[in-house]
This record gives C-alpha cells, sequence and structure tokens, in this order.
C-alpha cells in the first residue's frame, strides 16, 4: 500500500514525499496506490474520479471510492479482498488509529499488516527530489497574539490534567508508570503552531518536517540542523527548547528517554511511533494542540479579516481585468486567468505564497472539483457556461479560501436555477444561528436543503476549517464532522453543484464562529453565529430572483455585487 | 438501581412492573431511581424535571439529566460518584448494552454491579398489582399485509446469513459451534409483530408479556399459558412455534437446549439473559425484527391511513364542539377536555384504546412537554394562552399521535412569534426531499433552524417511529437517531416551544417516507420525501404570515383549516 501521505500525515506533501504520485502518475491530493504481485489499483474519492481517470495509463485499475456498489475506501476495499494475505505498508505513512483498526480487520480474515524496513518505492524511485533544507522562521506576536512560552505551559497544564491510565480492574493508586509525562507531537501544523515558527517544506504550506517532545520538564524539537539559523537557534533556547536532528527521534523513542510515566500521542500520529513504544508507554487522546490552534484569538481573527480583505482587493481587481478583456475579444485560458490573479496577490501586502493551487476551471473542467489547469492543457474561458476559481493567497496574517463562480455571457435557465440554489445554501449557512454544542455537521443540511428540493446534491463536503497562516485545511471541526463549533473557529462555507461534462458551480467564503445575541435568549447567552471574513461580491447574473425569500433577497442586498 | 424499565426493555410498562412509581412516587415515563444507604435520588431528562419536582417528596433529590453542569444521565451520575462501590440492580431491569458499558466504567473507579437474587423493591411492595392474564388475539392479514410465516421465515433466512463468529485470529473454517443457529427476542413489540399477535398487558401498548425463541428449525413462545385461548393455541401450532410457560424461559436458557451453536441476541435485551449465557453462546446484533417492523408495507400504510383520517375526524368534531363550548363562556377543564376527546375516538371504526395517555394543556401546564391532567388537579383551559393537545388512538388498522395547538382568545404577538416559528419549522420537515442515506438525525435542524434564528428552541427530539397498532415509539429511526430514513418509514415531525411557567406550544404530525420524483435526479432515482398521515388542520390565528415565506404560505393554504 502506499499512500499519499508523508510521515507527518500530511494532506499536501514535499515532493520528495509524492511516492503515490510518482508510481501512479495520479496528482490529485488524495488516494492510495495498492499493488499487488499482478495488478495495481488506485482508489480515490469522488472528487478525483474523473481527473484519475484521465490521468492513469493501461497499468491501472482505478477504484471510484463511495460509488455505489463500491467500497467506502481503501481499507474496506483491502479487507473485503484480504484472505490469509501478507499486506506491506511503510509504518511511518499511515496513522496509528488507522492501522490498529486496519490490523484489527485484517486479522479476522487469517492477513496482517507488515512493514518492510525500507520504502519500497524509495528503492526504486532513482531522480527523488532531495529533502527540502528551506530556513524557517519566526512567526511574530503581532500574528500569533500569543507568545509560544504561553502555549507550551497550556499544554503542560492539559498533560498534568489528564487521568493516569490505571489498569480497568485495578483498584490501586496510580504507580509512577501510569502518570502521564508528556506528549509526542507529529503534526507538523501543530508544531508550527506550537512553537510560533514556520517553514517552506511543503508547497502552499508554511510547515517544516519535525517532530517535537513536549514533557513536562523538558522539550525536544528533531529538526533537520540546516533548517535552523542563528536567530531561530536563540529563539529555541529561549523557549528550553532543545534541538536535535530530525532522525534523532527514533533513537529518542528506543532508548525511551523520559522517564517513568506514559507519553501522550494523537490518535493520527504514524504508527511507526507507537510500533517503538509499546502500549504500557502511552495514551491515546485527540491532540490537544490541534483544539487549541481551531480557537483562533483577537488578534488571529483581526489579522484574518484583514488578509482576507486584502484577497479580496486582489480578487475584484483580477475580476475586473479578466472581464474587461473577454469583453475586448481576448481569449483567455484557465491558465493565463490563474496566473494573472496570483500576479495581483502578489502586489499585496504580507503576501508569502498561495494557500493551495489555484482552480481556474471553464466548462466541463468546472465539474471536476478539484481541478488545476496547467499552461499545456488550459481550455480557453468560454461565455456559455460558468467560469469557476476557487483560490486564496497565504499571507503573513491569514490563510485565504474563496471560490466564485460568475458568467460572462447569457447563462441558460438550468444554469441560473443550479446557481441560485447553491447560492441559497450558501445564505442558509452564512445566517445561520444555533446554540452552543452544535456539531458542523449537524448544520451540513442548510447547505444541502435548496439543492435537494430540485434533486440536486454535492458529493463533497460543506466546509472545512482554516488555519492562520498555515493549512488551508485543519481540523478538528468541520461541517462533516461531529464536533461542537465554538467561538473563534474559522470555517468555509462552499456549496456547490456539479453537471458532469458539461459545468459546474460553487460559491464558498469563510466564516469564523461568534457568539450572537438572540430575541429570546432561551437557556441563556449560548447562541452563535457567523461573521464573513471573505469580501468578493457574488455575482448576479445567474441569480432568479423569483426563487428568493425576502431574507434571502435582503441578504444579497447587503453585499456589493460584481456585475449584473 | 431501580430504573423505569421492565424485563423487555418497555418504554411503558405494566402497573405490576412500576416499581420506579412505587417507589418515588414520580409517575413520568422516563427516570430511574437511586437509592444509596442514606440518600434517595431520581433522574429524569428535560421532559420530567418540572413534574418531577412537584411529584417528588423531601425524602427524594432530583437529579436533572442534560442539564448545565448536570450528568447527561443516571450511567454518568453513578459513574462519577463511584469509588469502590458495590451497585446493586436486578440484572433484568437492564440492557445488555447499558449493562456492559456500566460494568465497565464501574470497575475502572474500584466500583461493581452486583445482582441480587430477588427484586429489592418487589420484596417492600406490599400491595403489588397481579401480573396482568389478559388474552391475547391475532392480528390479520387484513392489517398486517404479510402473514407470520412469511415474517418467520424472513427472519430465519436472515440468521443463516450472519457469518459464523470465528475467534480474531482464527484461520481455521468456523466450527458447528460458531455458527449461528438461532435468536432470542424479549422486545414485546418485536415478538407481537413477528407473530401477527396483539396482547392488552401494557395500557396503551397492545402488547403482551413473553419471550420468543427463533431457531432455525423450531421456535418457543414462553408466555403465560392462562393469556392463550384455543384458537391462539391453534394459530401458534399452525406456525409451528412451541408454547412454554413465561418463566421456563431461564430453564430454557439455562439447559442450553439448543444444539451447537450461537443465539444471536440485540443489545436491548436484558442483561440477565447475557448472564445465563457465557459469551461462547450469543452474538450481539442489531435487531433485525426492529428493522423489518420499521418499514410498513403497503397494506400497513394504507392502514395507517385510514386509522389517521379516522383520528383525525373525531379531533375535528371534538375541536368544534370545545370551541363551541368556550364561545358559550363554559369553563371546561384541561381533563373534561381530554376526556370527551376520547369519547369522540371511541365511535371511530376500529378503535381499541388510546396510544397514550391524552395531553391536554392549558396555561403553564402546556409548557411541560409530557403533563397529563388529572381530574382533581386540571387547570380550567384559559383564553389568554395557548391550548396544547397532544393524543391519539389506537386502532386495529394503525397508531395515531397528532399535537395541536390552538388559542381560544386573543394571542400575544409572543405567542404568535413562537407559533410561527414552530411552523416554520415543522413545515420544513414535512416538505424535505433529501437523497437516500439520510438520517434523520441530519434533517433534525430543519425543524430548529427557525426558532433558533430568534434564539428559541426545545429540548426534546423532533419526531419518532410510530408502529402500526403497536407502541407509538418505536425505532430504529427517528429525527435524533443516526439511521437513513428508508421508505415506509413511518416518523413524526413535532418540533415545539415551552416558555416555562407560562405556555406552550407544539405542532406534530405523523409522516411517512416514500419515493419522489425531482426536478433533477442527480445520481438517479435515489430522491425521497413524505407523506403526511395527519389529517388535522392547523389554526392559522397565531400565524404571522409576514413572517412567512411563498412556499410557507402556499403550504398553510393547502390545508384546509380550523379556524382563522
Amino acid at each position: 500500500v502506499i499512500p499519499s501521505e508523508d510521515a507527518h500525515g500530511s494532506e499536501y506533501v514535499a515532493p520528495s514525499d509524492k511516492r503515490r504520485e510518482w508510481i501512479s502518475g495520479f496528482t490529485g491530493s488524495a488516494g492510495q496506490a495498492i499493488v499487488s504481485k499482478t495488478q495495481a489499483y488506485l482508489i480515490t474519492d469522488s472528487r478525483y474520479w474523473l481527473q484519475a481517470q484521465k490521468e492513469l495509463d493501461e497499468n491501472w485499475h482505478l477504484i471510484a471510492a463511495g460509488a455505489p456498489e463500491a467500497p467506502k475506501d481503501w481499507v474496506e476495499w483491502l479487507v473485503d479482498r484480504a484472505k490469509n494475505s501478507k499486506i506491506g505498508i511503510d509504518a511511518r505513512m499511515i496513522t496509528h488509529e488507522k492501522a490498529s483498526q486496519l490490523s484489527a480487520q485484517l486479522a479476522a480474515k487469517g492477513s496482517k499488516l507488515i512493514y518492510p524496513p525500507q520504502n519500497l518505492v524509495d528503492l526504486l524511485w532513482k531522480d527523488k527530489p532531495q529533502r527540502s533544507k528551506e530556513r524557517i522562521f519566526i512567526q511574530g506576536r503581532e500574528f500569533t497574539g500569543k507568545d509560544a512560552t504561553a502555549k507550551l505551559a497550556e499544554l503542560r497544564e492539559w498533560i498534568k490534567a489528564q487521568p493516569p491510565a490505571t489498569l480497568s480492574y485495578s483498584q490501586a493508586p496510580p504507580t509512577p508508570a501510569q502518570v502521564h509525562v508528556g506528549t509526542l507531537i507529529s503534526s507538523l501544523a501543530s508544531i508550527a503552531y506550537l512553537l510560533n515558527l514556520r517553514g517552506q517544506d511543503i508547497p502552499y504550506n508554511p510547515v517544516f518536517q519535525a517532530y517535537l517532545y513536549v514533557g513536562l520538564d523538558r522539550a525536544i524539537l528533531f529538526i533537520e540542523a540546516a533548517k535552523v539559523d542563528e536567530e531561530v537557534s536563540r529563539y529555541l533556547e529561549g523557549l528550553n527548547v532543545e534541538r536535535r536532528d530530525y532522525n534523532d527521534i527514533w533513537t529518542f523513542l528506543r532508548r525511551r528517554e523520559w522517564k517513568e510515566g506514559k507519553v501522550i500521542i494523537s490518535p493520527q500520529t504514524s504508527y511507526a511511533i507507537s510500533l517503538m513504544l509499546t502500549h504500557l508507554r502511552y495514551t491515546v487522546l485527540p491532540s490537544y494542540v490541534e483544539e487549541m490552534k481551531a480557537v483562533k484569538n483577537e488578534v488571529e481573527i483581526e489579522g484574518m479579516r484583514r488578509a482576507y480583505l486584502r484577497d479580496g482587493v486582489a480578487f475584484v481587481r483580477w475580476f475586473a481585468w479578466l472581464e474587461q478583456k473577454l469583453q475586448q475579444g481576448y481569449e483567455i485560458t484557465e491558465y493565463e486567468a490563474a496566473y494573472r490573479l496570483t500576479e495581483f496577490r502578489r502586489h499585496q501586502k504580507h503576501f508569502m505564497d498561495l494557500a493551495y493551487e489555484n482552480i481556474s476551471a471553464s466548462g466541463p473542467n468546472a465539474a471536476l472539483p478539484h481541478y488545476t489547469p496547467t499552461r499545456a492543457t488550459a481550455r480557453v474561458i468560454d461565455r456559455e457556461t460558468p467560469y469557476l476559481n476557487d483560490s486564496g493567497g497565504q499571507y503573513r496574517d491569514g490563510t485565504c479560501d474563496t471560490t466564485r463562480t460568475v458568467h460572462f455571457g447569457r447563462p441558460t435557465d438550468e444554469q441560473c436555477e443550479a446557481f441560485t440554489r447553491v447560492l441559497q445554501g450558501h445564505i442558509a449557512i452564512d445566517s445561520a444561528i444555533f446554540p452552543e454544542g452544535t456539531t458542523g455537521k449537524a448544520l451540513d443540511v442548510l447547505a444541502r436543503r435548496a439543492l435537494w428540493q430540485d434533486g440536486m446534491n454535492y458529493m463533497h463536503g460543506t466546509g472545512h476549517g482554516v488555519g492562520s497562516y498555515l493549512n488551508v485545511h485543519e481540523g478538528p471541526h468541520g461541517f462533516g464532522i461531529d464536533v461542537p463549533l465554538v467561538p473563534g473557529n474559522v470555517i468555509t462555507n462552499e456549496p456547490g453543484y456539479y453537471n458532469a461534462g458539461k459545468w459546474g458551480i460553487r460559491i464558498e467564503s469563510a466564516l469564523v464562529v461568534k457568539r450572537v445575541t438572540t430575541k429570546r435568549e432561551f437557556n441563556g447567552d449560548i447562541w452563535l453565529g457567523f461573521d464573513r471574513l471573505t469580501c468578493v461580491p457574488i455575482q448576479t447574473k445567474m441569480v432568479k430572483e423569483s426563487m428568493l425569500t425576502k431574507e434571502e433577497k435582503a441578504w444579497l442586498k447587503v453585499r456589493h455585487l460584481v456585475t449584473t
């Protein structure tokens, strides 16, 4: 099994970690290759079915995960077929949680996971890119609103508060071996957040490859020395964080360098790490750092607001440019449009990079929710179908993610109806009020209700958490997830509709959860709502006013419109 | 611990099983009494907080489960307090699922469950009512649409289809001991459904106390002989169902009278039953009979339709009577109104009983979602507040459950706004369209969205399954439950709003899930919606038209209105 993740469970990975892409040719961000002695399979979800079909050659079988009659993911596919089988995987590239579940399910089929001492793809991959040695840098208090010292202290309080891991039936007081003394963090975004550091190892994601051990009395950052300059070195000393080489994590684990007691790991930690420990040496708990990171403080929210404003300025200027060019009769390809948009962004203050590859799609390409154009194959933007742009910049003060869909010609009735239904879902989420304890998943149907009325739907999530100059996708919350939304969560609102082979529509803004005052305040001061971060107008050309309610019309009116 | 359930996990129990009510004085349908050496506690959920407060005397402490800072249920409350404790419970009165979870959680606190050989309440309860000996009777094919022979055959096919319970790590083929040979059913509604029999042991619920073993080659009904007359006796012979005494179930289990192989039980089977087996002799699987029962066939749906029509006729005639009496200046109490309504129902064809105690509530009583009036304490229905009636009959062809709230005077603005918000939620559920695979839980927010906009809410579920001349509450689906809705499911739609100490509003209709044709049919013929069974008009006096959308106004117009 060749997963697409790296040793840190990253969704987007460094070029040197693109093993699945190298062996299969499939470039999407999610999907697993499974190679048996005689066959090669690539499993991916609905976002990527059409793209994978295009990119895979005749050596590969595409498994459309989640399709009717198809398995829901690679684990189910593998377990279905396993029968006294040995299945190899690099234990670093699979999470503790997934490996544990998979092992148990395979055992029931007389099968098991094995862990080759070397990564089999790395043995074959001759011209593999070098690992990044890019410098890391400090993300200052003006952006983070909270010093790393304070964050480390908060994490240590949490570690201390975890009850000792006593054996179920024991009535004895906990022994020192059962007390929690530290946590091992492998998530790159969590390490960057906690230490207020950023890096450049992975395109679009300002993170750096490292492990971090935080004990009650010491902390160790495992990172390649070349990445740490004098300034950062002094900064780490100031935080009382020791520094060791990236690969020393394995020696550290093998030697068990912490005194007695248990280390906390998250279910997303790689299985290689828990294999090095024994179950007597660790406890699995949801990541507290991920939870801290998801609740933006005032400084972070204000930064996001400013970043979205600047990103919106670039977006709007570029839209005006694009519309003018098309009106003047120029032929503009999806690729050129995306390239120009990045140029507009590049001029904005604090711009660092894009937050992900620009999605710039016309006609049938817009029906591929994650299509990105290449110079060679991009379509000319046409006037018969909606044009969809999903993009955002990485700024020092915030990560942006916005989608707008516009029409440069005369939209059909079907396009207008679809756009209006998508817009109604977008408005329903944007204006939702809900009590504390409500999960993103519970609100999800609000985004789909209007589409469902006409038998339409979209096969992706309604929205995800967004980092503060960090990854564009972050947890633990989201509109598909059973985690309560809390004030300070940033989340995208992105319903869509895709008419396969013809056109696609999506409208996406980023929101921040805030407290609101309601008319009746039933059960007290427990009511939450959203503030919109995205400042890009919505085109009304495809809006069928007659389908809107009074409230929806009023919502549209408050926004400034790009064209009519 | 004194639970409110009987040995069959019934929500409503026979008078001889009302142990919790007898010891505590609290008459609600849900709640647990916990008596320690020095204290007595009664734990119940928000539906019953106010009622319990009234009914409990000074010997009892009320624990408001689900309140802020309070435990979510009695299990959490008990585990919180347990410390090297022994907690006694009658193992028949707790499900396998709950007892297993509780045991594990108690073990971690050095505590354990113990099972006194006799029920401690029964030892004290001198004037305990006799167990019912009411006759059982056959529910014919004209009502069930499917013979018991066919139902038993379908259940046996399911038993055969269950994979043998092999040990996790074994690669050996299953032994005869691992093959499933039968299922033991303790749910009274499941037994009644499967055998097309009905009984009269529990008020409002046409079920009878029994256990049923269905093996691949034999079936045994454990039931008191006095309940079975000649006709039913011959009927059971025709089905090849042996008959033994109710209490012989324990001998049957102890002797392990089935040949080699495992018996399937549901997580809701009593813990006493799994204690009699060992884990080598049973497998726990969700009840297949419950699943069969929840999907009504054409005959059952048609029966429900006719039952709701007749029940609606009674409801409307009674409303007209009540309105006239009040206009003529008569003082009518909640109790009298409820009594009269039952008289109107009694004249309808196929009427057997009520489906539950009439909820007939004026003023502050309507703010208690499950209030039922007594002759002695009932209020006179007033003209200042909404009057709420939640009731339904048991008819041979269907079980009814309807709530309407009306105002006989001049409603305040606040009452009108609340009524309109509740109505908007009711309409949103009623007119929802959704793809296959959608759970009731996913739709729930549609019922709450309009209320939430003004910071209002209700602290009970949005709706539950309903039986076909069976229990008014049945699973496995519901608007709070993560089980996909399928065509043939019957479910209630009952949002509300309760202004504690002042007034309450609820609007409830029963719906049946059906296939619908949509405009776009995205992903094919997978679209579902609801047909309304309830035929009782909704009063529009409290509707604020200006708050409604065009679609909501149109929905109201299609219905006939009781008064304007």
